[in-house]
């Protein structure tokens, strides 16, 4: 059985009384329904001068500057798993998209997708969740939309999340800077979240103890530009996991990547987890992680403070770009030998965010 | 049976040859297949400068002024339906979000659900309907997400856009603008969209020619706002109807508006389905039409430039706001007497968008 989500004590309120137990069609139909799911569920939650107006869209004021804008689907399954839901990973997975560019996230759009039937506690769940997690990224929601469909016609709960940022000047973030000479930092263990979902999944969370990282990175990118704007590229692995990020910068850039076996940070819960169920923890879907590449000189400074992050404790030096192999990722092992590290042809583990 | 969408001559190219015919899980899942689905399917069709960098977020250089910002899901049903499906659906209903708050609608995101075993035939057309009507309205894709669910936990699919205009200086449409005396004027006929769907789900395509009015409403805005940047308020009826949206603006605004008997335009095929189901027009889902609050020395000049668009053809005053009844929109009858138009309980029209 999946854990309950942790919601602080304060955001843990009862679910207001409603017309209906269960998610209806006609509370996407747009009338008084829907009108009721907006003012009894969202806005006690969301709640902000902007959304408040309840128009069609959002009109913001922001601050000059190159717009970061980002959407992502998320269809996860289970929808409550060790250390999260998929609330709060809709709204880390947006935040940390936006992050990436080197921008701080400041606006959110949330859209659902239910199932008719959904139970109204489940929904409130994982708004709750959503509003705690918004906090902590320190972002609002400003405009939604919810739709429902018929029973068997999706698995419960869809939520898209699209985020804006500003890309402060002067930051100048992308997958095709790479230059020989960069190292490459993960900030932190790699493969809890995607591992957590599938224990979860395969019924093995009990013995596991393999918990979600998914967690919002924007302070931690924010700590990195602090040291220096000259990050060269960051990027979230989640899906396809660290592997295949790494790939798409290499090709990107085209440049290689070579990897040191042994550098990369696993948690032995999670190796172990990996190893019952066959999968290669490089291949594995984070969501609280991102793996930056950074100029040699900067990268003593940048670790460190990473190390500092409560984000990025565990933050360590994985390899280095090189001008030979361009376009591969390589990983050295022990024996001085190398091997590829491929993208994943990828399968293995779907609705995993 | 569906009618098959109406795709341009010179963009209904052939699928290009892929390794599989269907949707499989891992086109989801962030590896090989995700690529080639991007680069074979997507890139060919929404490609640009922003979109082609593949990175988890557009960096945009954006015009100074407010940004308007909005988001939706589509989960049509039947995805095919006479007159459009559910692409243009999701390009036109973001760019009429984004149109009403007087925005011009700039850039777009894509988030699709796809179900496993979706034909990538299916997906193609799809792609191509959105080709064309995105470059209809002017507007770039630049950023996307697709994930892929298993047989039978989605219907076919589910497609999110977000979308982003800049709001002209002077500009101020809102729901909470109406004033006793200003004017209430419809862009065309209603229930057209909605009916188009009904009438397909029902079997009953064939007999009543009923076609829906998907369009983007932007440069209509535009032509309304050339003659004067004073209009009140602004929305695109869709779920719910003219009478949602008109209850809306009675209530935010706190005025009573009142319509006149026989000044709505409905088409004639329209109003013989509507009869046929027993659903009134006023309540029926429209993707192509607008609803206009303006002052009343103003509205017959916006009127007169409605009617110069190819979208606003058959534009007409249907009614004005009072203070009297406020909070309320009601109906002149044709003997003098007034019965109240209230908002929806509406799960009459499930999944019309």
């Amino acid at each position: 059985m999946p854990d309950k989500p942790i919601i602080p004590e304060a955001l843990s309120c009862p679910l207001p009384i409603m017309d209906h137990d269960t998610i209806q069609l006609a509370h996407g139909a747009g009338g008084k329904l829907s009108a009721q799911l907006i003012e009894k569920l969202f806005l006690p939650r969301f709640g902000n001068q902007t959304l408040d107006k309840l128009e069609d869209q959002a009109v913001l004021e922001l601050p000059p500057g190159r717009l970061a804008f980002t959407t992502d689907s998320f269809v996860v399954e289970p929808i409550f798993f060790p250390g999260g839901d998929i609330g709060d990973l809709a709204v880390n997975g947006t935040v940390n998209d936006v992050a990436m560019s080197g921008a701080q996230p400041l606006y959110i759009s949330v859209g659902f997708i239910l199932e008719e039937g959904l139970p109204m506690e489940t929904l409130h769940r994982i708004l709750l969740s959503m509003e705690a997690t918004a906090r902590a990224a320190n972002i609002v929601v400003v405009t939604g939309d919810t739709k429902v469909v018929n029973r068997g016609k999706c698995d419960q709960i869809f939520i898209n999340t699209s985020g804006l940022g500003v890309v402060p000047e002067g930051v100048n973030i992308s997958a095709a800077n790479l230059q020989p000479g960069d190292k490459v930092i993960i900030s932190g263990t790699v493969a809890d979240h995607g591992m957590a979902v599938m224990t979860t999944r395969e019924g093995l969370s009990f013995q596991s103890r393999v918990t979600s990282d998914t967690a919002p990175l924007n302070g931690l990118v924010k700590a990195m530009l602090a040291v220096t704007p000259e990050i060269h590229a960051l990027r979230d692995p989640t899906r396809g996991g660290l592997a295949t990020s790494l790939n798409e910068f290499a090709r990107s850039s085209q440049v290689g990547i070579s990897l040191e076996e042994g550098a990369v940070p696993v948690r032995p819960e999670v190796n172990g987890a990996c190893e019952i169920l066959g999968i290669d923890p490089l291949y594995v879907a984070n969501e609280g992680k991102l793996v930056a590449v950074v100029p040699g000189q900067q990268s003593a400074a940048v670790l460190k403070a990473m190390r500092q992050h409560e984000y990025g404790r565990d933050a360590a030096i994985i390899g280095e770009v090189t001008s030979i192999n361009p376009g591969l990722v390589t990983m050295r092992t022990g024996l001085g030998a190398s091997r590829i590290v491929d993208m994943a042809v990828g399968d293995q583990l779907p609705r995993i965010c």
